[in-house]
């Protein structure tokens, strides 16, 4: 028998919200929620799909998030505007915040958005796909729970602190890539874990600060960053520019208020819009299309383009829909017994 | 007899005055340029102090370089600055746009600079550093030559592209990375060759793609970025924010336009600072002092806080100056002949 079922998105889209609803999450914040494991799922699924809604539910239970926060929208400087999110989800905060990043970053050319208080679950790359359908440049990272050893330390420090990205392609889907800058996602190890499986070398310490391939060791030690003292050091600006530079938490400090219970990480995001437009000024000639040239080199030679590979999965996904694991379909309705 | 020999920085800087003036460098740019390749000396040497002289000296015998530039700063945007470098030499370009940054920062609470049409020939922490001495958080990135291949890809696309990022720490020097976004830098890579070395793994491949550690075989083929396909998507968005979206070139347009003379980088550097105290506002309660304990929490456990070698190199030559190679010298004496 096939362990996978069959969904089309807007099946999938209704089994999420009743499960949200049923787990007690506020109307406003059902759709946000939604909306953005949806698209994980439509996009490839793994750790960023449907299996999220566990992290969601656990955190829930937990009281770790307000589910039916309100967020507020602050405009603390001409560029800068905040969402205070009230302990509530993040995606609903960034939907309240989006409008005004948009306006701040076309008037002033560049605008930030900083989303305080809230309970991440999710990926970072439906804030800047958002911000690049806009016509605008956009970047996003944010801290989460300090599981990851600064390169060279033995403890952990940092959070996984994904960074994303995304760029306009006038007529394309954006130019978009978000990823953990920890060797690899907390998901990918407890995934190793869950098969049995050594990790890759340098994707974390046991908690001596030896070098270990054990998901269990790793999990009770440090991950590591990527890409050595250069990955190390954009994970500390990380922790900076989304904690306390929007006055924030840092990774330690989220953890330290998680009190070990295992919820999704709290704290901060920042979220810069750019509008190439402003910039290009009176030398837009030809440079949406230098862009374009750099991206025709890229697949061109035969490397990966990021985000290609989500976009070919959402247009399957839209047409035929998506094979979900029916034992992790059976999970989620468990949640809600 | 001993093969280097001992200045104080006055001298040093009055030797680099004496050569920049020989070399017919016009009188605005000389303190700029001096006091960039001065700094680099002072913090530690290496391919970014006297070295660059020779680079200087040989993008200006091929004309690739207006040593007359006069830079012009013009308001393009409430939160955005440009300065038209006219191709002159870059230091006295940001040196220029500074105040308006600096200004605009502080009014909006994010701003950026572009500098467009200008030589590179220096690192970037001297500008993040400057950035954060105003107590700005600062970020800054150029595109260069194209040099480097992107993960999974066999030829060179993108530049070195640096990063640099400044945090101010009150009372302190400011917390300051600079790096570049390939394995090496270029630099490294010839060091290597004149010391007849080889390199270590993953820092470049031939011209056929496969791995090399033979430097000439990477200066034909490619170098690659660091760390995989994760350091690979930073430098593809340092092109990009850098170049295009400023309306300058990409690494293969500036590389096109060196005609193989191997001059420096030409095209845009970008510059962003942001108002920790503006996006703080009534957050700000021991969110400096939480940037703090991570710093702290980093150099506790032997982990190596960026900068921190570059400040204690800065003191030493600060009270006693600093030792220069006689060959470099020598080298650098010749110039003039």
């Amino acid at each position: 028998m096939d362990d996978t079922q069959h969904l089309s998105l807007a099946e999938l889209g209704d089994f999420i919200t009743r499960v949200l609803t049923g787990l007690g999450l506020g109307d406003a914040h059902v759709p946000a929620v939604r909306d953005t494991i949806l698209a994980g799922e439509r996009d490839g699924g793994g750790s960023h799909g449907l299996y999220r809604l566990i992290m969601v539910a656990r955190t829930m239970r937990l009281g770790k998030v307000n589910p039916h926060a309100v967020p507020v929208v602050r405009d603390i400087a001409p560029a800068l505007v905040r969402v205070e999110a009230g302990g509530g989800f993040a995606p609903l905060a960034f939907r309240t915040g989006l409008p005004a990043l948009v306006e701040k970053a076309r008037a002033n050319g560049i605008a930030a958005l900083a989303l305080n208080d809230c309970a991440h679950f999710a990926a970072l790359w439906p804030e800047v796909e958002a911000v690049a359908r806009e016509g605008l440049v956009g970047l996003a990272c944010t801290p989460s729970h300090a599981w990851v050893a600064p390169a060279g330390g033995r403890k952990p420090l940092f959070g996984t602190n994904p960074l994303a990205f995304g760029w306009p392609r006038p007529g394309k889907d954006p130019f978009v890539f978000d990823f953990a800058t920890s060797a690899s996602s907390r998901g990918d190890i407890e995934l190793h874990r869950r098969a049995g499986k050594p990790l890759p070398e340098n994707w974390g310490i046991d908690a001596e600060g030896n070098p270990a391939t054990s998901p269990e060791a790793v999990l009770a030690g440090a991950m590591l960053p990527f890409g050595g003292h250069k990955g190390s050091a954009i994970s500390a600006m990380i922790e900076l520019i989304a904690g306390p530079m929007i006055g924030d938490m840092t990774s330690a400090e989220s953890l330290a208020k998680d009190e070990g219970k295992g919820a999704a990480p709290l704290g901060g995001e920042l979220i810069l819009a750019i509008d190439p437009a402003r910039f290009q000024g009176d030398r837009a000639a030809g440079r949406m299309q230098a862009a374009e040239a750099m991206f025709q080199a890229i697949t061109d030679q035969g490397a990966r383009l990021p985000s290609l590979r989500r976009y070919a999965a959402r247009r399957r996904s839209e047409a035929g829909g998506v094979r979900v694991s029916r034992a992790l379909l059976a999970d989620i309705e468990a949640l809600l017994a």
